[in-house]
C-alpha cells in the first residue's frame, strides 16, 4: 500500500516534472530574433538591412527581408530552406529586398513546400515579377539534361492582407494595422495601392507587436495595447539626412527633399516614439530600423533618455541577431 | 648657371616623383575585392555569397551580386548608389540574389545613372522581372503625392553578352568564355538559352581573371593565358554534399543526386584547379566561391597541398572583403 502510494507519487512528481519540462519546450521555442536593425536605403557595416526572424512552435516566419536576409539566418543556425511564411509590412526595397535571395536560394535547395508569403496590397505584383525573373535559372536547373522543372506555383503562395484580415494559424494569430508610413490623400490611387501595415502577433506565451514603418499613428497605438513585447522603429531626421548625403552625395536636391518630408512625417522620432509606447502601455521596448545605425552606447544614450521621459518601461536597442 | 643646372635637376626629379605618384595612385586606385567567399546554395555565417566589387580608375562594378551584397559593399565603405556596371557569370541565384535589393536601394536613393548589367542570356529576362516586382513600390515613391516617379529605363539596361562580344571600356577591356558549368547538348534548348561565363578583365597595370563557377575547361584555360591573377572557385563535392545533407535536410534525395552530378561535373576539384592554374601559367591564384567554405587555415592546407601539387606560383583563400 505504502508502496502503491509512493509509486503514484512518484507518478505524479513525473507527470508535473514532464508537463513542466514542455511549457519550457514551449517558450524556449518561441523567438523573435532582430536579424537585421538598419533603416534602410544607406548600407552600413555593423547593422544588415531591416529582417526578423519569429519561431512559433517550430514554424518559422520572417517579418521583412532587407538585402542580407539569407546570410543573416545563418548566423542563427536557420537556412531559407526551413522558412514557412513571410510577413511583409510594407514594400519599400529595404523591407523586401532579400526576397528574390530567399525565393531563389530555396529552389536550389528544393525546399519542399511553396512559402506563405503576407503582405499589403502590391505584394502580388512583387512576387510575380520576382517569379518571371526566376524564369530564365529555373529553365537551367543544375543545368542537368532532364532535370524535373520547378514550377513558379511550387515557389510561393501570396496573401495579401489588411487591417480588415486578421489571420489565425494553429498555434498564433495575428492582428493588423495600417500606419502611418505614407500619406496619400483618400480617394486618390496611391491612398488605394499603396498601405503600410503594423502587425500584432499573439503567441500562447505572449503578444509581440512589430511597427513596421510608420510614423505617429492611433492605429498602431491600438494595435499595440497592452503588448508584452514592442519592436518599434526610430528615426533621428537631421542625422539620417547628413549621413545619406554623405554615402548618396549624388543624390539630387528635389528628391532629398521628398526623403526628408518622408522621414519626418512618416517615422518616428525618440520623442514620438515614447509617446506611443506609454500611450499603448507596451511592458517592454525594443527599438529596431533605427536611423542612422549607431553602434555605440554613448551616442544612443540620448535617444532612450528622450523615450524615457514619455514611457517608464524598460527599453533597448536591438542589435542584428539578438534574440527576444 | 650652377644655379639653374640645380633648379634643372629639382624639376626633374620633382616630375619623376609626380609621375611616380601618379602611377602609384593609379595602382592604388584599381582593385578587386572577394565581397563574398561562400558558394550557395547553403549560407553559412563567415562567408556571404558570392559577389565582388572590381575598382578600375574610380568606375565600381559588381562580379556577381549574391544575397548580402549591398550590406558587404559598406564594409568596403561602398554604396549601391555608386555602382556603374554590374558583370553576372550565370544566372543561379547564388549569384545574383542580391541584385534586387542593389536595384531598389538605388531608386531610393535616386541613383543620377542606370547601372549598365552584363550576362548571358537571360539575364535580359531576369532584370525585366525585377524591374516589374519593383513596380507597385515605384508607384508608392516616398508615400508623398507628387512625387516625381522613377521609371524602369532609368534603373538599368541590360546587355547579354558572349564569347563572341569582347567589350572594350575607356580604361579597360574584357574578354569572355564559355565555360563548363552547364552540360546540355549542342542542338537542345538547355544549350542554346543557358550560358556560364568567365571573365578576363585587362586593366592597364594588370590582368584578373574570375572563373565564375565551372568544370575543367580548355576555353577558361584559354582566357586566363598569364594572367597576373586568377580569381577561381572550387568545390570539395563530399564535403558539400554532407553539409548541405546537414543544412537542408528535407532536401529530396532526387534533386539531392542532380546537384551532386552537378557539383561533380560542373566545378573544380583542388586538383581540377590546380591543373588549370598550370597550365594557364597565371602569376597568382586566389580560391574564391569556396564549397563547404571552411575558414579554419587548418582545414584549408590540405586543399592548397593538392593545388601545388600541379601549380607552383602563389596561391591563397580569399575572406570576405579582402582587397587584391
Amino acid at each position: 500500500m505504502l508502496k502503491s502510494k509512493s509509486l503514484m507519487k512518484l507518478i505524479k512528481v513525473a507527470s508535473i516534472a514532464c508537463f513542466l519540462s514542455t511549457t519550457n519546450m514551449a517558450f524556449a521555442e518561441n523567438a523573435f530574433y532582430t536579424l537585421g536593425t538598419m533603416g534602410g536605403p544607406a548600407t552600413i557595416a555593423e547593422r544588415s538591412q531591416p529582417s526578423n526572424l519569429l519561431i512559433v512552435d517550430g514554424q518559422k516566419i520572417l517579418v521583412d527581408v532587407g538585402d542580407g536576409t539569407a546570410g543573416q539566418l545563418a548566423k542563427i543556425g536557420q537556412q531559407a530552406d526551413g522558412l514557412d511564411m513571410v510577413f511583409i509590412s510594407h514594400l519599400h526595397f529595404d523591407h523586401t529586398g532579400g526576397l528574390f535571395a530567399i525565393l531563389g536560394l530555396r529552389t536550389q535547395t528544393n525546399a519542399r513546400k511553396p512559402l506563405q508569403i503576407y503582405g499589403p496590397i502590391g505584394t502580388k505584383r512583387l512576387v510575380a515579377g520576382l517569379l518571371s525573373a526566376m524564369e530564365p535559372s529555373l529553365e537551367a536547373g543544375y543545368g542537368n539534361p532532364n532535370e524535373p522543372k520547378i514550377t513558379p506555383e511550387s515557389i510561393a503562395i501570396v496573401h495579401e492582407i489588411s487591417a480588415d484580415t486578421p489571420l489565425k494559424f494553429d498555434n498564433f494569430d495575428v492582428q493588423i494595422a495600417e500606419n502611418n508610413h505614407y500619406s496619400f490623400a483618400p480617394g486618390t490611387p496611391g491612398f488605394d495601392n499603396s498601405k503600410s501595415l503594423s502587425f500584432r502577433f499573439n503567441l500562447d506565451d505572449r503578444s509581440i507587436v512589430y511597427s513596421g514603418d510608420t510614423g505617429p499613428s492611433a492605429a498602431v497605438e491600438k494595435l499595440a495595447n497592452g503588448a508584452d513585447l514592442f519592436i518599434a522603429e526610430m528615426m533621428d531626421v537631421d542625422a539620417t539626412i547628413i549621413k545619406i548625403r554623405k554615402l548618396a552625395p549624388n543624390m539630387p536636391e528635389k528628391q532629398l527633399m521628398f526623403l526628408e518630408q518622408h522621414l519626418k512625417s512618416h517615422h518616428l522620432t525618440p520623442a514620438d516614439l515614447g509617446t506611443m509606447a506609454k500611450n499603448s502601455n507596451v511592458k517592454r521596448l525594443v527599438v529596431t530600423h533605427f536611423s542612422p545605425g549607431y553602434t555605440d552606447e554613448k551616442l544612443i544614450a540620448p535617444y532612450i533618455a528622450t523615450i524615457k521621459e514619455q514611457y517608464n518601461g524598460p527599453v533597448e536597442f536591438a542589435a542584428d541577431t539578438n534574440k527576444y
